[in-house]
């Protein structure tokens, strides 16, 4: 099944619909729930309706399915009580850390880092990357995200794919020359992480079926920056801690209440010939290479393209698709 | 007005009331309002109807108010898009930073400290704190917060007091030994900071009268440990960065949307008659004083109270009354 939320007048949360699924068609589903976020509150109550509308649009039986227009939908969830963002492809923490003189956390490879991520408001999946200077070094990361139902704290990662109700991509907007000050703080970042992008759609386990295993989705992250491909490494293999250990990790002192996203961090592969899933990475290799950096962060205008593709081409998620402009 | 959310049989978000100015009575306001988010979210369309209920209810004209039970209560946002804590006291930094051997930062009279906060599950005030381990260094911090309306990015200080809708007190509940582990990974605070409690009622401007003003609350805060004073700091003078200043640096790099929190940090004064309002603080002085720490943190049993009196001896928000339960 495939959801997303369509833009509605006057509404912070837009409307529910259900989106066929070669990307092509909708029908609303805001009778069933009025919102993605109201749909996961009332999970139980709701899914069997969703996923029988669902099928009638797959095989065509609904006369007033419409044709989509990923511009007029909002995030998947306009906003999100947690947004909780992991960093779970080692390569990329090794690179990102060189970058800006820092060491590894002793820890790397069995305790997750994760960051909590202001969630009050997502930018649609097309709508433009608005911030005041180019002098903040603008970055995107491409990333994989999932959506969970209420989780107990204590669940462990065994326990844990049972509340995993949807998955998105995601580009974490990254403001990468406000990180060192920040950090220097102690408190993690807060200005350096201005608001997040997500997927058109967001899909529930089964539309992956034997890609998602091992709590990880196995096919490459595709990124094209200014009509290059930039990168599309493998999802799955390198990432070191799985949505599961993410979950077990995240809920290891608290509740999460349905709707929490839990991000991936951004993709990474060692093989350099996949490409990098965000500037800084690419800089980092360049200054690993030459000596200096030779790619800017992103400039007014610039623009990037995120989604995944199944081997045939089909684009699973729709593309996040935005433009860095000044404002 | 005083606005409280009660709880609600199979309702995560509970429903809207309003409590009188004495917080003996209160009556509903769900017909006009849900809950607070809706509240919060459609301000300018319901403030008016919510006021002229609040002052039918303090001149005794609604016949089916009822007595309010602070056990009844709910968080007054039981769940929030956004909770961003500060820590705008910098003798309570000072004192914290040397109880784990770390410098405070440099920027430390500039720069506003703050972190994201988890906001998908709220303590109601007088809900038990529930730890596997005391090991965990279990800690209460008593501070104060205010919620904001929709705040545009690049909103300056000056004119930041419009977008104030509501004051709460908090108690940012801290799991201390679990702190410097997690900082040196470098992403700041997550599982050492669990579910954040907030008083029973939340507060109009108005309702503070000349104790509002320079965007700080001119009254002490009081913190009742094991049934001991423990503290009553004065929460005006020494809050170096105001609430106004605060929301100018949360709203730097991002929109903020209504029912966002941003809280003061552990209120602190240099006057050590005054107490602490965590027990790290006081830790950190019998440290400097004796060599060594006496007072243990949190066990199994031990009970905090936090709330705000007037001069003569009214509590204006209610108490955040907890217990520490090991599960």
């Amino acid at each position: 099944m495939k959801l997303a939320t369509i833009k509605r007048n006057g509404s912070r949360d837009g409307s529910l619909i259900i989106v066929s699924s070669d990307n092509a068609r909708f029908i609303t589903a805001s009778d069933i729930a009025p919102t993605l976020q109201y749909a996961l509150d009332h999970w139980a109550g709701v899914e069997a309706q969703l996923r029988q509308r669902s099928e009638e649009l797959n095989a065509g039986e609904i006369a007033d399915a419409r044709a989509l227009d990923e511009d007029a939908l909002l995030s998947p969830l306009p906003r999100a009580y947690e947004w909780i963002d992991g960093s779970a492809y080692i390569n990329h923490i090794v690179l990102v850390r060189k970058a800006r003189g820092a060491e590894p956390p002793a820890t790397l490879e069995t305790d997750p880092l994760v960051y909590q991520g202001g969630s009050g408001r997502f930018l649609a999946p097309t709508q433009d990357i608005v911030h005041q200077s180019e002098e903040y070094g603008i970055d995107f990361e491409a990333e994989i995200a999932v959506v969970v139902d209420d989780v107990p704290r204590g669940t462990r990662a065994e326990d844990a794919e049972q509340y995993i109700r949807l998955v998105m991509l995601v580009n974490d907007v990254t403001l990468r020359n406000l990180i060192p000050p920040e950090l220097a703080k102690g408190f993690g970042f807060f200005v350096s992480k201005p608001a997040t992008a997500f997927s058109p759609l967001a899909l529930t386990l089964d539309e992956l079926g034997d890609w998602w295993r091992d709590g990880r989705v196995h096919l490459p992250l595709r990124t094209v920056y200014n009509d290059s491909l930039f990168g599309d490494p493998e999802a799955g293999p390198e990432m070191h801690f799985s949505f599961l250990d993410l979950i077990e990790h995240a809920a290891r002192t608290r509740d999460l209440t349905a709707g929490t996203i839990i991000g991936s961090g951004t993709v990474s592969n060692v093989d350099r010939s996949r490409g990098s899933s965000c500037l800084a990475e690419k800089r980092m290799l360049e200054k690993i290479d030459t000596g200096s950096f030779s790619t800017p962060f992103m400039q007014f205008g610039d623009r990037v393209v995120i989604e995944m593709l199944t081997p045939d081409g089909r684009s699973l998620f729709g593309a996040i698709r935005q433009t860095v402009r000044q404002g």
